[in-house]
């Protein structure tokens, strides 16, 4: 393709976005299509001519677009908002065409140089404390891919930490002081074993398992890491909190059996338990609601004192409400020192002036992977183009609609939330008030609620499973995720209004 | 910013990115900047209130492109290509439009449908036998974001088969048949040790140290793993070739010592000693070169017939040389239910009915993180653009180029290659034959020419350094590093020519 040829496809696609953006709030919001509709279309290789890219473009909506799922659909209430935006269309056009794979600073000063810059604007945004800037020389941020990733690096920095204390009685090398013990959290606590330099050590991960909030990732580092994997149950009746002494008596019960705990996850009001648990590392990985902390009003809430005071490092992702597409995760850590000594195995063809004189960040020394894309353009994009203002005011937004629906589903006879809505998210289940039901009976009810809903085009929700506890099975409820940038109030209240006319049909 | 907003700002960026291509060739190929120059520049926080877009796309071109080193120039014969193109652009414009986590076929049916044709398409491209595709229904292929998170994935499967075999005695239990014994090379051999189920296990990684091709994937692979790391010596004598004796050996001794290998780098022509080490996986990590297996001609050399009979898995990445922007790293297993069965953790919400009865393939179970960019919509562009006609012509194009600088390093008195060519890859010292030179003069020489080419604007190269072996310091030498797309033989003679004269006017 030459250059007129993109000019020409260019526009097209420009043009062809646009279409898509005036239209998307008229489309079903969700992808009917079957298992396989796709591979029965295509030719099963590739072509051996080079086609026009103007078929190409016709085939992209023909045979792709009938198999997407429209996340940026107003009606869109599923999982978790995955939100893009023409800031971050405009910025991927621009990094794509600048491509290269950014591991070093020579690589494009602009890329490792604007990342830190816009790290920083994000620390300030959401309220991290100086340790965490870039310009504290001793952390700093890095976007990368996945919270999985982050949860992984993290883990790998956690080790080197915790060997150094026992191996060197200390714990950083280079001056950063490390606020001494760190606070855990939360709803669930989860032991993980893995064997290093003989000594059994214990990751205790304290995650929220309820299922509503619970991420994977912790999980999956601990299965990189060749670590078991246990979790503590959490009760309806403590709201699904964990007690600080339920974290304390587990931590006690893995020292006496020789287990050196060293990692822990999510933040609360307990940090000061661990003082006796010096190895343990607190990583806070707050991938959906970390980018509320920009809400100064939402800062108690979301625990930033103690983030700031006993974490050691913080995660969130841009890419969910954070208004910037997928993928931008933001992590933060307050001794880079810990990454890059555990993470530098540079050969001799990667190795430049620069970054041997240590005056520049190499990203690829804070990160698993050697390449990285340019991801700090959308972030600056959208940090500019909305400024702070406009990215709290987009985040107050998904707030008020959730509180708009949790009156609905309060001022409902048939309806609970089961748990306390959370920012933006309420979790609920049909509850009829004409007689007594069995848990058994609203689990069926639910269920078939659930499958109406997803049989059709013009709404979105997720189930999920609250545990089992009392001998009862666990508890069958439906999500409904707010956050999007094109929901308005009109779409919430269709949104359940739908969800209760379909319940008020169901055969009880 | 709204619909005809993006429309303005779209265009314009099209236009952009069409005068960049315009200019590149008379653009300095490497960024000249300072280290802090952007970080000096940029305000320390986010601007309060958004800014008109008109504002940011200006300040991309005056702020950001000065710190851009052209990856893409016809004169860029630095580390390997990474090669961006419009097609790719194009696809990254509709990919982020349509934007979702991708996590499951029902995120967006297409996403994992294209995903599996195009990895099939590009399987049958490089003459992958039929268990490495997708519709073998035992293995497939995935697109991942580095060579290192595909090294790590596999290692993850490796651990897991390792287990099985030392726990079951069996080593796969769906039916999928494992080529017996595991063939490994090449020009060296790392060992790394974990402990895994209280038994010692070793994993071998054979990879090629020489700093050339050498990757530092399967390291970083060890590191996250909790593994030791050594390296076995090469020489110059062998062509840094490891011999398959050395290898027999060095799993014999490990065996001594009660370690358990179980996992091998990169493949050659020992596949048959690995059969009295049957939990060795093969993995063959082809991340530079693996493309060319495009090319019928050169499948002999790039040894296909071992990696279908001994590999278990096979990676290369589509973003160097392979014409598909940053990232996309191609990654194939013979028996995707190792990947399945280690790295499935799916909790309630994000279950299907679709992914529960089995009837699609829902890629988060497949690789380490949850969420997926829509990568194989460039594939797809790219594929279907060239065609495979146009494919074989790009990287037949690069072979070429590198037979024309080879003859004109060979053709000089004053030069020498120091390893033969491998590809488009040519790594040459500066060897006047005026008088004898000492390794370190030599040494001194190549690292002023190396500086000087450096300064400079219109060409970037790469150095490395051989092993030291017999009591002297190692071979401070150039890489020269050729297949980028925009790249003419006129380039080729201009840049080599300019590395004669400078190395002319240096002071001996």
């Amino acid at each position: 393709m030459d250059i007129e040829a993109f000019r020409k496809a260019g526009y097209q696609a420009v043009d062809a976005i646009c279409d898509y953006y005036t239209k998307i709030r008229e489309m079903p919001v969700n992808s009917t299509v079957e298992p396989g509709y796709l591979v029965k279309q295509l030719p099963d290789h590739a072509p051996e001519k080079g086609e026009e890219f103007a078929v190409i473009a016709k085939d992209f909506q023909e045979q792709i677009m009938p198999g997407i799922t429209h996340w940026q659909h107003p009606s869109f209430f599923a999982f978790f908002p995955s939100i893009t935006n023409f800031e971050s269309i405009l910025a991927d056009m621009y990094a794509t065409s600048v491509s290269n794979p950014g591991f070093n600073w020579n690589c494009s000063p602009a890329c490792t140089e604007l990342e830190m810059v816009v790290m920083d604007w994000a620390a300030k945004l959401f309220g991290l404390e100086t340790s965490y800037h870039g310009s504290s020389g001793a952390g700093g941020g890095i976007i990368l891919g996945s919270a999985s990733e982050a949860c992984l690096t993290v883990a790998v920095a956690a080790r080197e930490r915790c060997l150094r204390i026992l191996t060197e009685g200390t714990v950083s090398q280079n001056g950063h002081h490390v606020n001494g013990p760190a606070g855990g959290n939360s709803n669930g606590s989860n032991g993980v074993t893995t064997g290093v330099d003989g000594a059994r050590v214990k990751a205790t991960q304290v995650v929220i398992p309820d299922d509503l909030r619970a991420s994977s990732t912790p999980k999956m580092a601990a299965i990189i890491l060749g670590m078991e994997f246990r979790a503590l149950p959490t009760y309806r009746k403590d709201d699904y909190a964990l007690r600080a002494d339920v974290v304390r008596m587990a931590l006690e019960e893995d020292a006496k059996e020789g287990l050196i705990p060293f990692m822990l996850n999510h933040i609360a009001d307990i940090g000061a338990i661990l003082k006796d648990f010096p190895t343990t590392y607190l990583h806070v990985d707050a991938a959906w609601a970390g980018v509320c902390l920009a809400l100064p009003e939402l800062r108690q809430t979301l625990q930033l004192d103690p983030i700031n005071e006993y974490a050691h490092s913080f995660s969130t992702n841009f890419h969910k409400w954070g208004l910037v597409a997928f993928d931008a995760t933001a992590l933060w850590v307050r001794d880079r020192e810990l990454l890059t000594s555990a993470l530098d195995v540079t050969p001799a063809y990667l190795r430049t002036a620069q970054g041997d004189s240590g005056s520049v960040i190499d990203y690829r020394n804070w990160q698993l992977a050697l390449g990285r894309r340019f991801r700090s353009l959308k972030v600056w994009f959208v940090l500019r183009s909305y400024g702070v203002e406009g990215y709290q005011k987009h985040l107050r937004g998904g707030l008020e609609m959730a509180n708009v629906l949790e009156k609905m589903i309060q001022g409902s006879l048939d309806f609970e939330l089961l748990v306390p809505k959370s920012l933006a998210l309420l979790v609920f289940r049909y509850h009829p008030c004409d007689r007594q039901y069995s848990q058994t009976e609203l689990n069926d009810l639910n269920r078939r609620l659930h499958a109406s809903l997803a049989t059709r085009g013009d709404i979105i929700l997720t189930q999920t499973v609250l545990p089992a506890e009392n001998g009862e099975e666990g508890t069958f409820c439906i999500r409904f995720s707010l956050g999007n940038a094109r929901t308005e109030k009109k779409d919430v209240v269709q949104g359940w209004e739908l969800v209760v006319r379909l319940a008020n049909e169901l055969e009880k």
